[in-house]
């Protein structure tokens, strides 16, 4: 079985934006009525999914996805609790539908109503009705909300410990995910959500938060940013700043994803971060789609490069399967429980 | 010839951060008087060189370093002009006393007394004194000196035009360096470094400003951050946001350097970015010091990786010596000046 930890429902139907409109609409000018989310059927989720990632899935031969909101459109930056609440009920509730009508082909991975600098109560109680009533297996979590300025705690800081507390006791990981840059500076896709993946990991090692929370596991994605490419400094500087090796202290619990667009890339984060430590992932349909034209096939067709990467059987069994069950131990009991069930 | 061309001051004697201690103090209390740069003799260069940035050159076999002040200590954040105007004055004067006593190992490069959104006048000046009057050969240029919360405006930016305009008539790049990080989500040497070279990549994948400044040259140091790991995800995101190719459009002027820790690293960036825009450097005595045990060699004793890299030797030469003298035409001068002396 082929896992991919990293999709996103980018291609939801357009009645999902129109309420998110209606929304921001009503930020503008409360004197117009709560929005509820807009109808949709089954069908327009079947066909939203069927003619985009199960026909990705199919083409690539890959078998089951993580899947969760868009990203970019979480959109933590909008500071009012009672609209990120209800946006990310109707974003996971959006999700759940599709499960339960792929179950053998997508999980599903929530968001949070995080806002910046805003109490995490909304965020814990939405985890817990996702994993706790809706099965779902992770979550994705923004370490930063402001969108691109930073004004935030990093990842390290008391402000997240309730968080961490209810992911410890549900048993479940974290995609460290930002949303959309609000920042002309960093563009979203092409420096803000590598910029996050880099700052968090860096964050990691000048901490010491898994030895408050030994369990906690994150998942880098885009590949872990910069850090495989820099893994000589990351390395030198633990030693510098005499940090304790980065073994022990980050890498039992933090993973990164596959989402690397180019062979050379893969080939580099398997031969220094090591398979296990890797989940495989492409984030299909994301950022980067398209085809290559020297290849022939999409930029974002990882399976592709992670097959060429030199892996032997074993090592490739852990980075397209084996990881993700570890990591995702719910992903793990569903699978078995569907296995079962024949 | 072996050309390294990132190397920063940061062996200086006490004296100049005395200096720099007392212009703080002064801010903070403007009734003390107007400090003077600390007087520092010769033989205190000389000791701090020689015991440090010449005797790993001589160690290592390379010969010339590009040498510029302390990254982390040019304190772009700090607001007042006219601080900024006397340090970077002073931090110049020192980098102009090491190549006036070491003209064989070492060519100067300027810092900039940027302020955060603060008028380009005064580092247009300090720039064509440095060029003009003192023999430098290039300058840093930092993308956000507000030191990690990115408040300015991109580099694309007109606000930046006035600098540019007197880097393409004096005919000396840039190297793209940020500051230190006053962000505690952004480690300096571990993230703020890294992310802002990502960042401002990705700023030049967006614009336009090689069309409005054909001649204009940036060095992006530390490898170029993420950017040749996700090298992929640029061609991707390039052709999905209507952009020209990279190779045109960016490549013509943008150069990484090779500051890469580790030998996956370095393979990864030559092999991707190719041997005709990586620049040779180390940034020694940087941020990674210290000796890998593994290898038994420092972590930023990068020419071990180029050597190991399976370039061929014409490649070896582009890397080592050609680039840099391309880039930096007043360097190219200064040095077929000194051969035909002898």
């Amino acid at each position: 079985m082929i896992i991919d930890c990293h999709g996103h429902y980018t291609t939801t139907p357009a009645a999902h934006q129109t309420f998110r409109d209606a929304q921001l609409a009503r930020l503008d000018d409360p004197g117009l009525p709560v929005p509820a989310p807009t109808a949709i059927s089954d069908d327009e989720i079947r066909d939203s999914i069927e003619s985009n990632q199960l026909r990705v899935q199919s083409e690539r031969g890959t078998d089951m996805t993580l899947f969760s909101p868009r990203a970019s459109s979480m959109e933590h930056h909008v500071t009012d609790p009672a609209t990120a609440a209800a946006w990310a009920r109707a974003c996971n509730d959006l999700i759940h539908r599709v499960t339960g009508l792929f179950p053998r082909n997508f999980a599903a991975v929530c968001q949070l109503p995080q806002t910046p600098g805003g109490e995490l109560t909304g965020s814990v109680a939405e985890l817990r009705r996702c994993v706790g009533e809706l099965g779902f297996v992770g979550c994705n979590l923004n370490p930063d909300p402001s969108g691109g300025y930073w004004t935030g705690p990093p990842m390290t800081d008391e402000y997240w410990y309730p968080l961490y507390e209810a992911l410890a006791e549900l048993d479940v990981p974290a995609m460290i995910h930002v949303s959309q840059s609000r920042n002309p500076d960093a563009h979203t896709l092409g420096a803000h959500y590598l910029n996050a993946d880099t700052s968090v990991f860096m964050q990691l090692v000048q901490g010491d938060l898994f030895a408050r929370f030994p369990s906690l596991r994150f998942v880098i994605p885009h590949g872990g940013g910069a850090v495989p490419y820099h893994w000589g400094r990351y390395q030198g500087l633990t030693v510098r700043m005499g940090r304790p090796p980065l073994a022990g202290h980050v890498m039992g619990n933090v993973f990164f994803d596959s989402c690397v667009y180019h062979q050379a890339g893969m080939d580099l984060l398997l031969r220094v971060i090591g398979p296990g430590n890797v989940l495989f992932a492409s984030e299909m349909l994301g950022a980067v789609r398209g085809i290559n034209p020297e290849t022939g096939s999409g930029w974002d067709d990882t399976k592709r490069y992670a097959d060429r990467a030199g892996l032997g059987e074993h090592d490739l069994q852990q980075v397209f399967e084996d990881n993700a069950r570890r990591v995702y131990p719910r992903l793990d009991a569903q699978l078995k429980s569907a296995e079962a069930a024949g």
